[in-house]
């Protein structure tokens, strides 16, 4: 695009440096900006150059945090015998909208991932295995996406907390919840069929 | 979501003003900016606000421009005979990028449309005529979207220049170059086949 005018290109190439945003894209939120007044543009650039400017890891959980220490894990009313590992700050708020979980997080930064160049050493390990030293963490749950580099990443932490008197468990996996069977991938239903696990009638329990 | 940090979720909110960004995608992006360094977002924001706080639009075609007269009306290499009605920016860098055209432009800032409150007295309408004063222009080009909001705004325009000795022509309509005809609309193709025009073999000519 041949924009007549230096300024508009340089906020479109802004713009399109974010994550997929597309230069025609760009030029829509740009020409947004222009239509709407000033300080519309000001209180936008100030929320984010606030945030940016900042934003902390939690000193604990490697969360991010608006403090040292994350609203998580200064939380009271958080079980503190249980950590849910995780590999990034979106996993937390999935986890934290299903309403299902009041323990702890520890995000790991990534998962193991030779392509990438990603090894143990880049990830929050060793800070995770330090936390565990706490004899009232009695569980940790790994909630890594079921992929190959995921697998990995939990087979790693598994071994280094060979000795760590601690349960390790595994989010379930298996067909989705509502989901239709026929439309389940053979690799999610064959392994689902293999890790079945005995019913109970509601009303048996 | 629930965001531990509100700094995020100012950010979030920020970025999810924006014209086709919602919440989900509104946080990946921040995440980004959280992820790269933090003269990254310096940029990002001086980009922006360099943009906001210096855009102007042209005095005379109303187009978006970095000083009082746009970069295409200052040009000399532009036919000054030629002035091309669009309803906005977008549309000028959707004609520039043909290449098909090297006249004047004149933004009206949006076509007639009764629903949304737009009358002629919001359009850039008598700075058009204005223009038109000059005895050197000698067309005008309606490059107007061909809806019914369009229609109008062609046909008022078009009322209001009775008596200026300038020829009033209105881009070509028909069926797209490369479309199958099957899958061209009925009003389309009815009226491509109303407004027929005289083959002539190339080698004729």
């Amino acid at each position: 695009m041949n924009f007549s005018s230096k300024r508009i290109e340089e906020a479109v190439n802004a713009f399109a440096t974010l994550p997929g945003i597309g230069r025609k894209t760009a030029l829509r939120l740009v020409l947004h900006l222009v239509k709407h007044p000033l300080e519309n543009s000001e209180q936008f650039v100030e929320a984010i150059l606030g945030m940016r400017r900042n934003i902390k890891t939690c000193r604990v959980c490697h969360n991010i945090s608006d403090d040292d220490i994350c609203s998580i894990c200064t939380n009271p009313h958080r079980e503190r015998s249980v950590i849910c590992v995780v590999e990034s700050l979106r996993d937390i708020l999935a986890i934290e909208a299903t309403g299902q979980y009041r323990g702890l997080y520890h995000v790991l930064g990534g998962i193991i991932s030779p392509i990438e160049g990603i090894g143990p050493a880049e990830l929050n390990i060793d800070s995770l295995l330090e936390r565990l030293r706490d004899p009232e963490v009695r569980e940790v749950v790994m909630a890594i996406s079921p992929t190959i580099e995921g697998d990995t990443t939990i087979y790693y932490i598994s071994k280094k907390l060979q000795g760590v008197n601690v349960q390790i468990s595994a989010i379930a996996r298996g067909v989705s919840f509502g989901g239709e069977l026929e439309y389940a991938d053979e690799l999610t239903l064959g392994r689902s069929i293999a890790a079945r696990a005995p019913y109970r009638l509601q009303d048996e329990s």
